[in-house]
């Protein structure tokens, strides 16, 4: 483990990262907190915040969003513009009126499984668990738990075949 | 009001902007013409464009992109990867085939009311009103205007129970 | 055709891309191996990857993503937030679990055709071809060809109405 990428590119924000070896990270990359093993690849545009867990030998592509909660298994496909969701009731205040803090809601953790290909432009809600080898379309929004080796589309995602 | 975030980070663009106090800005977001009002928050990669007006104590995730003509209240939530639309009939040239100006489209506002919420991924049409308190879930296609308190979420968007 | 857009703006990554007269690249555009035509205009947050042609007097609105395979004929309209794909089967690995390189996928091109319009949030399958004048709404997932002339929306497509 190291604290840099492998690569040098300019225009990145780089903050407390633990990078597994080869690890390459484009332009515009706002990394903090994370932990990204070793020859994954982060597109540009992306944000991965604190606390997320990316495995190996993963893509995250251009215009994604990790938040804190995601965890990634190793070989896992994220396309452009992924974004995931971490809390089921988003407020900008809690009800006192107040910025809400980190105590004001609960992490809804993401665990997506080896393997596994999120289409571009899909949304993760929180809570939700992506099967070992499944398969969600481009734009699909999932809301539910998507089982091993499933193929899922659509809004809210549901299953279209098994692979 | 000032004319500079309180905090400071690398790669932004603001240009013309009115800050209210307290207000954070992240790194890479290009903001211009517009008003963010005291105690917001505005994430990485956002483009506010020029007319817009922000509230007080908004949170703006990152990647969402707010056109001219959008109005945010106080206390409105943003998500991750919002679009906001101002045009019925986008195109790149007038029938003249000459490049689009600002006289060859109908400017159509979006105000999104106290307290609402814009799950991530949402695109909200031009033209319509968000109710206060409301929630739009995540990935939803906004083309109506959505009652005060009311949860909304599909393509198109349609009610799915009141909050 | 020059080797540089004819606006400056701060925070790009331009290289070996051929811009015809008068092209605007905002900041924060990542742009290689490309070729752009004369008068187009490319927002923020935007990343044009290496084979993608770009016809003249196009808009390229913020947070777009154009993948190795798209060819945009002249006065398109690609609004924001809008996604190309060029692979049916993403992954991260090949079957042997070296990360996917070149040989390991086929190329599905898009071609969009003269004077048609994506709207914001878009997503566009790789293999299809958009006809030319017609209108994609904001939010659709394309997933088969459109006829020219012709208005689609939701996920996936589906005509609405002949414009």
């Amino acid at each position: 483990m190291g604290i840099a990428p492998s690569n040098d590119a300019p225009f990145r924000t780089i903050d407390d990262v633990e990078f597994g070896d080869g690890v390459i990270v484009r332009s515009f990359a706002n990394l903090y907190g994370c932990r990204i093993g070793a020859g994954t690849t982060i597109g540009t545009f992306v944000e991965i915040q604190r606390g997320v867990v990316v495995g190996a030998r993963c893509k995250i592509q251009s215009h994604s969003f990790l938040c804190e909660g995601v965890e990634l298994e190793d070989e896992v496909f994220v396309g452009h513009g992924v974004l995931f969701v971490n809390d089921r009731y988003p407020a900008a205040t809690a009800a006192t009126g107040e910025l809400k803090g980190p105590e004001d809601w609960e992490l809804l953790r993401v665990r997506v499984a080896r393997r596994a290909s999120l289409g571009s432009g899909a949304v993760v809600m929180g809570g939700v668990t992506v099967g070992e080898g499944a398969l969600v379309g481009a734009g699909a929004v999932v809301t539910r738990d998507v089982a091993a080796g499933a193929v899922v589309a659509g809004v809210p995602a549901r299953a279209v075949r098994s692979a």
